[in-house]
């Protein structure tokens, strides 16, 4: 009942760890396989991959995959995505133990997700493992979704809070979109979010625009280092142009997993 | 300045055409584009075209064509599409006078809605006058969106409110979603709603999931009919199911045309 998980939130809840939290039985399939793969490889850092080709998208993901624990991608950019391409990303990702995860922000009605999930040039249902969405529809998005996720063993994360300037994802808008999600665990098992949002440890909470180099961008942009993120009550962090505009993108990628899973090891007590 | 605007607004507001407000210098070019078309062809019937197929989109546009100022449909639910067919739709748009859509609703930080509206696949800017996007990312969604849309005259609507159950885009959210509007008329030129949500006339208001029977769906869509919406203040009613479904599409989309008009003529008192 609610006093017990209360008090086993209070108890031992700052101290439970990745694998701890795979084995949770609310734990959604996906959010186990992603926490596992975590904690086998020993990194929290999802590489943000923005380029415009997919044979460089391919090189990045061969490159750096053994460094990640997710890959996140808007396959709208690539100027060349082609369902072949799609399958050697698959290929890819299992090879090297890493999540794709298509950064398509889904926020329409259930009916018109539904069909851009599954349908048209990408079919993103096919070779994403993750999609995120908006909350700002309502729970028909989630609905939407979740018929064509759950027969693929898919999983969604909702975006909760924008790290851009004036972003109206704040106060009783996340709120909302925290009960959503605990309203629709069958799909939903994590947050896009810049600081915890919900104590439940079956949630993953990724946050992007890290960046060792703190700042900004032209576009509204804001950034924060990965001990920030994680301290924060982060579980994952999202990485674009730290690594991207990095010369030695391996060796960068190496930092920052090192630099996120050292921060998760001190918030666990490891 | 300010007592001036507004006794403007109070004594002529309610009477003003949408030739009146086409004539507006505050007017959006592209909104002015559409106003001139609606007054041309008597019609605020907006089409919302969600099919799979280019050929029977393509097919619709023509035969529907004369009676809509404004052809809605979402690219990634075709199954067939490629730039082509792009230029065929483009051509039959301008044959019959009517506006294209991209119901994309663009909900990201900018960098990555810039990519995607002029990227991809889909090349979403070369063929589509009209884009939404959310205004949940904050301003950036739309200074990402103004850099491509601007040297092409087109244009954007943002949702600031969703007709599906549950909602967030309500209360505080609305009203933050005009006034980023208003921040940004270079670029904005109404809104997807369900009601009336600025007396500013240079804004085009329209309202989706109209149908003449009233009801609902099983994914949690709720329908009004195009003399409630009017009636509430809009000017555009968004019509997909009510003429998709229907076993005479022509004679059912006139039928729409007839009583958006009809409540718009009485609205204004012609």
């Amino acid at each position: 009942g609610a006093p017990a998980a209360k008090k086993q939130r209070v108890e031992q809840e700052p101290k439970l760890t990745y694998a701890n939290r795979a084995a949770l039985p609310g734990t959604h399939p996906l959010a186990r396989r992603l926490l596992e793969i975590m904690e086998k490889k020993e990194t929290n850092l999802c590489f943000s991959a923005d380029v415009t080709l997919s044979k460089e998208l391919l090189r990045l993901a061969e490159s750096l995959g053994p460094e990640i624990c997710i890959l996140k991608i808007h396959c709208e950019i690539l100027e060349d995505f082609t369902q072949e391409f799609s399958q050697k990303l698959k290929h890819v990702a299992k090879k090297h133990n890493f999540l794709i995860f298509e950064d398509r922000k889904f926020s329409d009605i259930g009916n018109a997700v539904k069909q851009q999930y599954e349908g048209g040039f990408y079919r993103i249902s096919s070779w994403s493992n993750i999609v995120s969405a908006h909350a700002v529809p309502g729970p028909g998005v989630l609905e939407g979704l979740s018929v064509v996720a759950k027969p693929l063993g898919h999983g969604g994360l909702l975006i909760a809070q924008m790290s851009s300037q004036g972003s109206l994802a704040t106060g009783e808008y996340t709120k909302a979109v925290v009960k959503m999600a605990e309203d629709h665990q069958d799909f939903v098992f994590g947050f896009i979010c810049s600081s915890k949002i919900t104590e439940k440890p079956e949630f993953i909470h990724l946050t992007p625009n890290v960046q060792i180099q703190t700042g900004g961008d032209k576009l509204g942009q804001q950034y924060r280092t990965p001990e920030e993120v994680i301290n924060k009550g982060s579980d994952v962090i999202i990485v674009g142009r730290g690594i991207l505009e990095a010369s030695d993108k391996l060796k960068t990628a190496e930092l920052y997993r090192k630099s996120g899973w050292e921060a998760y090891k001190q918030k666990v007590g490891l």
